[in-house]
């Protein structure tokens, strides 16, 4: 029986604790390793990423500024993850907040794709509505007063698994290879198909499913938006293995890397779900799913400043284990140093840039700058892997070869290896392990995932970027300007009203 | 006889041909090829940078908003560049202006060092007298109103010539090598020596000289700054030569490549040169020396945004010869637009970043953030190299190997040339080579200067900004987070108040 | 009871079957997850690392003329890796060789330490004996000779655990912490000490001990090299764990990634372990020891030509999994595929010219060129990484999401991904879902160790390179060059003898 | 009235001065800035391009076993630039002779175009003899022998025009876009159009006209090589111009940075220009047009080792800088001129790897391995950039902005410029200045469009290395190790012949 996650006993969720409380006793549908998942929340493989998540409630208490707001449905004080930006700040300080979190958990803390979900669907639906006469901007109001109210966590599902990728939707030979509703009734809508590495869905209270890409006319079935309960009959997550993932499952503390934080990925296959009218906010208006798609691509590629704040454990790490060697005085290491830390700053600077250079939609919420956006992610998807080459680097050898915790701790052989692999006399062979665990977690392990891999291909491949950066480069002002230079072309006939990203550059 | 720039029939400038006006008549001692120079406004080789900044007054006019303000010192309005900064919002815009005429001159218009001095000044000179109970600051505002009044261009002066590195300026031999008080009377002071490469100094009508580093209690008579009118008795100017600076002086307009604008940087010779009293912003303070010098160089990395500018120029220049050579579809060609461009912005987006994170000194004048202003310039100590490289690239090995304009205006010779070196039916052949002079003047010849070597040197060289990114990266903060991460040390020890940077990245 | 390598029922190893037997009924001390092995060579984590060093068995058969050789002592047949290399022709060939056997395994196949061990101990001795009017020289013959009756694997262990990295070994508080003599007798001497990370001990008949590093008269105790068997008394093996490396217990043989071939460290301790006399090929001679280390990195840094074939295998899979995703037609992913090719090929050119470029020593044993293999090395500290991160941008995101092999094979389950990972038509989900597990072992498993972490860290990080290739960049050679065409001295005045690296460049 | 290069009183060239000799007198039709050059040897801006070839004779007479051979036609030595390369040894050793000469002039020596077109042309002429039974190969050799009895410098022509990118010659609206023969005799051939951008062909006394790129049947006029004297009527030659050029002609030898040696570029116009029947080797073979510029780019790519002897001549500039500047010692100064080696190694190892790695033609002509020359070439096109950016950083500042010659020689202000700019005592400030002016030179100034313009685009822009890499980079066999190993393939079905570049790595 599915636990409705809005019963008469459902309470707000403050603490990290109310949050994990939040997750039990739900009857989900996991597999892991070909068995059916009990209890997620004392799984010891999935519980890292709900930690992560529990540390977003937790800063909310600490530092509630940074963390939190007060809702404007409900006029309490909600996670910022639950907020929609109406002001280039508002967006500024999710980028920190993001920062923060990733130097308190070293992982993706995976409530993004949500936030940047309903922040995108805001002011779409508001201009679908303003289009096409529809009611969707006000069902998504109620549905965030709702979500406000209980201080939920929402995911997103956007990537659907594709396919043949040549094909549209609707020409796929399986027609599941793109969500799609699959029945109408006069209650709502029933939808199948599956979504690919999903990231926090299982922790998260509810999920927006959302398209893929832009859409025809043809795959109007594909132009489907709609909040479902994690919980949803007919929804079957399959849990993603990570590099290193049954380490959290050997019983120790430092084999783990990181033992408390980690990210999450599914493939959530939907068979039938049913989506409630009041909570569509898109239904075959497939004009509109390039829209939807590129605003939340343009919020998405810029909240990956997160990385910048895995980067500053990343390189703490690093400067850390420098230490623990004896060697953080030799100059090419602090030179490495300054190096991890100009290139993690560029996706920190390049972020919030973006989120500055902001302008309002008509529906009164911000939307950032989509070029910087771009040009962050595209950092993001070097930058993370050159810092964790020089992480190695600085770690040493040690980083992939050391014995197991299980050696360590042993009375015998664990002797020889504490004696053994000693540094510099104030740490601990203990702690120098650790340390040198870390930076595997980071570059190899675990937290490799979300650190590089994930760096690399959520919110958009590089070539993605590359597109986006190419349609808003506004090739033919510039080539003007070097016309008029190079003495072709009078500066007169040169004068033109700037449009797009130039026309935000030179905004005052 | 020196002309008094502010004499009875002195007039506040409007235009640019106002500007260039007030530059005639004066009595300046300038050697260029050994040779005295009579009037600089009509040397075909100085000529280009004068152009360079009248157009920062004629955009004032055609853009009001971006490159001018209301002076709170008259009233009336005034040059952008010799406002101080009162908010962040101040710094942006003064970036915005930078990048407009980066395009729209195509090299270094050579007023950001004025401004940055003149702002470092304000902050610095307030807690001057706030700890030693001078009156600096009044004095400055003085000299900012009576500027203000004018219009005037200020430049700066820094860059000592420096001897033996090695050597404080009280150790070396020859006292010169760093410019500082000779004599004394009651109504001011005389200062000698020299500073290199001062960009923008025959063009200003007054000068600021400062200290070019941190002093020590025996380099008191080094502790100086002051203001100078350009035609002060004492000064020698050699000016210096830049890469093809010759073709300016050939008559023609193709070969220059930029027959418009050029930058600007000659050597500075104070002989005995006299400042009065009210026009002493530091004198003997040592101690004051490297907080005017960091808050300068915070502020002048950051300025390095008018280099987005110069190559949106070199961007757009790369396109049309693409097209003009009639491959302009290829997807490598695209892919290498989009390269510079990534490149371009992320020179952009750091530079505001440093300006929208920027905070409030004692004075109530802003300063820009210390980590980003110096990831920017960082940045630009490369990428400008890395973009002039992908436009030569483009431009074909035409761009260094073309006949000359008197060839290609010859009679005989130049149908030959016109004929064979066709691109593109739809472009003529000078349209083509104009292009192809405009790509070799920024990658190899005269702005090139600008666009690459000062992109390098300018502000400190790149060493300088890893020692100040090296400062400002707070090691100690991130040792702790991997600390936590990695089960060494209990969060809870962890707690601790933020400081420097990250108190600014997460300042709310 | 310790099993003699050369007992009576010894035979010459010819084909890998042979090898894995031998390998068989070994008195070991291994630990690993604290517990002690058995038998090494049926324990599923260790196995890979041993079919590896079969495959360069298996390759000699195949094909002989690139992996074997006929013994100069033995006049019989024999790997090449037991050959000392007489020509610059001898040096290619093994480079050839390793690049093979990268492409066959996609892994470290752990011959090259003692492979280069060996050879610089070879025209070492030879000039100890010279200098000193020892037998070092014969009895490395004798040795070898012996191992070439046998077709043994030679391992060679020198990386000692260094503790307090400012102490030279004798000034450490703990004298193990380099490997030393701790008596002696009239038979031979007891070394203690550990090596750390070494590569393809367990799995080699003997290993050749040596000194680490640069040793002072003080250290003299520290200068011995010698062979001893790998089930010497008083050995214990402490294996390294890998990122991943549990995966290889699981059962299954998919996501593995790799699931025939691995490498292997581990910590290998010395508790008084004796050396004969006639195996000691180093005692006491303490300045020869830098000259040891020299000449073992420099055919070392060479020979990690080896992972341009690891790369062949990557570059392979990239192009693999494209197809399979249908997208390798798109232009970028094409480019990106030429990319991953120039840098794989720029490891195999500078390492096969150090080769070419190498030089007899008085020994008649060939030494490759120093410059050229330190820049061969540096570039293998960079280029897969990032080779690996153009793998991980064509696999997508699925390398590091897919759900594991126990989901893929479940009866129902499994019905479901292999519906919803199915990519183009012409491949199954299984083979796809394999090419993505052999991406993520070379770039996040186990088999990124050896490409990534320990092509940063083998033979030397990066830092050491740069300091040999500080060494021998002979700039007063270059400076002389500038300074003749600059017109400060006189070409005639610039005549000097070539020496060092220039020498060999101009070599005919 | 055409002079003949091989007239009655023609001697046999051994010393530069013979060779500056055989140059004077020569009837010419050459422009430059608008004019005609009565004598290119005596005109001071063409003087240096002739030097450099002048020190290809020098050489061979100081080091006659670099520089020169045997010729196999005439028994006497001659410059090895006259040499068919008959094994791999002798391909390395024209890179050794290369390398030499970069260090020795600074900059292109022009002479390899030539060499590396008759290479070409001994296989090409062989194999379309062997096809079609023509005879070009001995009239090829009877060439030759000739230019060897006189040890005449032979230069190539190659790079047409091009006109309209995206059509073939013969679609062309203006036939002359490509060189074709617009007439014929009995006697010979006519050919008109023009060649741009042509390397040392004034200052040679043969051009090989050669076709640039693959033709078709209908391109059969187009499809013509042959041999012409420099001064054969008809030809004129248009002087390209080059960044700075015009410093030469100042009367000084400072701010030419390198007053010695320059390179040449000029666009060579044919109009109706003969060539006679026995000096034809290529006439209508459309079918061989894309085998003779295939073989010509391999050697050609190759070739540009010759940037690593100029790279050494920029790294021992900033090398002298930096002791002049007084900061030698620091370690990021070291370090930079470690990495600045570091890439100009890469420049070598990978040209020499590529001549090592020859193999034979039919014809016994050695052809170096097309893979390796294009990973070569590729890097030239972005390391010399990376070279001279160090540079410029270490030069500092005054790279860009110095006083000119005039102002350091004259008698006030002179005395005021060297006061100012000392360095470190023991260097003249005119020293010093030289020092900069080569960098200048080097990175901007005239020998930057051989260093750097020239690394780009000689022997083929980047684009073209990337296509021939992915052409060479057999992703088919590389596909298959990855399948075998990911067990989608077994080993067994895996088998097959090797071709191509990996027939080549794996030739033993």
């Amino acid at each position: 029986m599915t636990k409705n996650p809005m019963s008469a006993d459902t309470k707000k969720i403050v603490s990290g604790e109310d949050y994990i409380n939040s997750l039990r006793n739900r009857d989900l549908n996991i597999y892991l390793f070909g068995e059916q998942i009990k209890e997620v929340v004392d799984h010891p493989m999935i519980r890292p990423s709900i930690n992560a998540v529990a540390e977003t409630y937790d800063l909310a208490i600490r530092e509630p500024e940074l963390a939190s707001v007060i809702s404007p449905f409900t006029g309490k004080r909600i996670s910022r993850f639950l907020h929609v930006v109406m002001s280039a700040h508002d967006m500024v300080l999710q980028n920190k907040m993001q920062r923060k979190l990733g130097q308190n958990t070293g992982t993706c803390f995976q409530r993004c794709v949500g936030m940047d979900a309903f922040n995108s669907l805001y002011s779409v639906t508001f201009e679908m509505d303003e289009a096409n006469n529809t009611t969707y901007h006000s069902r998504l109001k109620s549905f965030l007063k709702t979500m406000h109210e209980f201080n939920f966590v929402v995911g997103g599902a956007m990537t659907d698994v594709k396919g043949d990728r040549s094909l549209a939707p609707h020409q796929q030979e399986d027609p599941d290879m793109f969500v799609h509703i699959a029945k109408r009734t006069k209650e709502g809508v029933y939808i199948s198909g599956a979504k690919a590495h999903q990231t926090g869905c299982i922790n998260s209270h509810y999920m927006l499913v959302m398209p893929t890409m832009r859409l025809g006319e043809a795959d109007k079935d594909y132009a489907i938006v709609g909040a479902v309960p994690v919980e949803a009959k007919g929804i079957t997550y399959i849990y993603g293995r990570q590099s290193c993932d049954t380490r959290s499952m050997e019983g120790g503390s430092i084999d783990t890397g990181n033992n408390t934080y980690g990210g999450q990925e599914a493939m959530v296959i939907f068979d039938n779900v049913f989506i409630p009218n009041e909570w569509i906010f898109m239904d075959g208006d497939y004009e509109f799913a390039s829209m939807l798609v590129e605003r939340f691509t343009t919020y998405h590629r810029r909240s990956y400043v997160c990385k910048s704040g895995v980067g500053d454990v990343l390189i703490g790490a690093a400067a850390n284990i420098a230490e623990m060697n004896g060697v953080e005085k030799a100059s090419h290491i602090k030179d490495k140093l300054v190096q991890m830390t100009h290139l993690n700053e560029t996706i920190y600077a390049t972020g919030i840039a973006a989120s500055y250079q902001g302008h309002s939609t008509k529906s009164g919420c911000y939307l950032c700058d989509d070029m910087l956006a771009n040009v962050c992610k595209h950092h993001v998807t070097k930058m993370p892997y050159e810092i964790g080459r020089l992480a190695q680097d600085l770690g040493g050898g040690l980083v992939a070869t050391m014995p197991s915790e299980k050696d360590l701790n042993h009375p015998e052989i664990g002797v020889l290896v504490k004696k053994y692999l000693k540094g510099k006399a104030e740490f601990t062979t203990v702690e120098r392990v650790r340390m040198l665990r870390l930076i595997e977690n980071m570059t190899l392990g675990r937290n490799a995932v979300g650190y590089l891999t994930e760096s690399m291909h959520g919110a958009g491949s590089p070539q993605a970027q590359r597109i986006q950066i190419g349609r808003a480069m506004q090739l033919e002002y510039k080539k003007r300007l070097a016309k008029v230079l190079a003495g072709i072309q009078d500066a007169d006939d040169a004068v033109e009203e700037l449009s797009g990203y130039f026309k935000r550059v030179f905004a005052l």
